[in-house]
């Protein structure tokens, strides 16, 4: 597995996603912007603006390489000088508040010394949860991860419990899904089983998406249900701004500003003090908002 | 000054300045909230929402104290094992965007030893820039600091022109203003001189604010305007978020959530890769978002 070959597998996921997502939309298109970064390599953003089911949505892919900075250096406790690293980064906001934001990553960062790692992970935030559909998505995830060690689900479901918390909320973004950073073999055989990997959970994102979009399309909303979206949105927004490890090291390192925040979405609100009803619809989504609920429960036999 | 003077100071300049935006609004009141802090005081939180002038905003005033957690020791490389912390902290959103955004904080920090600082500042976001509004406001925070030092304008005015700074859009909040921190002295004198000049910087924010207020709050507004606004808004949750040491702080050691984020704008908007026409009003407002201009002209005469 050459640094070209990964590159262009991910290339290659970025183009059939964006394909995908627009057959979905039926309406908009994305844009592109290649851009490049001063110090080496850059990428392609990708951007869905006003659609017929996305209000906003982007699809990145970069390949940078260059100086390892310092703080890099010490936050990944080595003494490598130079790094390059590629990935694909989606987050998805839909107009109806029954269609969830899902965002996906997978990256691929190597050291001078040759050192690599994988990384990534999806999860999913609906603005109402379905338990149904959180079941699905994640039981879609756990065959994916199954097909290549069965302990990847376990572990790397608890990642994202983990990961994707918003402290000072006490909730987690979401209903979860995988993350997992810093796979890496030490022979060829286990890179490429790595690499595949990666692609296998990039290439689950359409078709997960897809039965989660179709489900809550078509669902008439009320401005009370447009409202709560504005306010998950703000959550999601504090979650990237606060927490999100990718961005705030885009943002500290001088990366290209407008692709790493076009995660944030449009239109998101801050309601002083608000506090949904027990027992209503957003209290319901709001009490399964923690870590540690088995959604992908065995079948019932 | 005992702690206690310097907190009931803060708590009045609180009630004043919430009487006074209150009568400038002359439709909504503020709301109370009084909270405790697990580990040792309280706050008293009080929100004004879908007012005739003020979308949302904020007046906080706490005083809290406990043990020195050991992240604030290591950043303010100290060794005392214990605080205590007065302050109150303004953030106004109004709803018509030739009305600015505008932020207060004076704020007292004293620590187990007994050594102390003060801080504050104000700053001035507009949606649009008018000069002759900027020019006064810098004015008016520049007659404050002369009558007690001709060296904190000139000083104060450039820290907030370093400290406002999005770093990843490269532009200032706002026209900025003063910022000041870790103001302390060896004698009683000393002290009191210093708790006078906050309160003084404390007590500008009406009459500041009245003026421009009274310049924007009827002018008509059309829908790109309003989302004009939301866009700086967007920006203005960007440096809550990502820079500010307050919020950081506040939400790293947890502090009450709701108060702490009680600055963020309702309903605010991330609209990809915009870039305002230059010699637009948009562009012209964007063009003035830079450190260095030296807002407070000396009068012609």
């Amino acid at each position: 597995m050459t640094r070209s070959e990964i590159e262009s597998g991910f290339t290659q996921l970025q183009a059939n996603i964006c394909e995908a997502l627009e057959a979905i939309d039926g309406v908009a298109t994305f844009s592109k912007e290649n851009w490049e970064r001063e110090q080496g390599g850059g990428g392609l953003t990708r951007v869905i603006q006003d659609g017929g089911v996305f209000e906003k949505g982007g699809v990145n892919f970069s390949a940078v390489n260059g100086p390892l900075p310092d703080t890099m250096k010490k936050y990944l406790q080595v003494e490598d000088n130079t790094f390059f690293a590629t990935g694909v980064s989606i987050v998805i906001h839909p107009r109806n508040p029954h269609v969830p934001i899902i965002h996906m990553n997978v990256r691929y960062f190597e050291m001078e010394s040759g050192r690599y790692w994988f990384g990534g992970g999806i999860d999913l935030t609906p603005i109402y949860v379905v338990e149904e559909l959180a079941q699905g998505f994640h039981a879609k995830l756990k065959q994916t991860c199954d097909q290549f060690d069965a302990s990847y689900y376990p572990e790397f479901k608890k990642w994202a419990d983990d990961y994707f918390f918003i402290k000072h909320r006490n909730e987690t973004r979401g209903v979860g899904g995988i993350f997992f950073d810093r796979l890496s073999g030490n022979t060829p055989e286990e890179k490429k089983k790595l690499h595949e990997f990666v692609l296998a959970v990039g290439n689950t994102f359409v078709p997960v998406y897809q039965t989660i979009v179709k489900a809550g399309r078509d669902k008439e909303y009320t401005d009370a249900e447009k409202s709560w979206q504005s306010v998950r949105r703000g959550r999601y927004v504090e979650f990237n701004l606060v927490y999100d490890k990718g961005t705030r090291f885009g943002l500290d390192t001088g990366g290209r500003t407008e692709s790493i925040l076009m995660s944030l979405p449009p239109i998101a609100n801050w309601h002083y003090n608000l506090e949904p009803t027990p027992g209503s619809p957003e209290g319901h989504t709001t009490s399964l908002l923690r870590k540690g609920i088995d959604w992908a429960l065995p079948e019932k036999g």
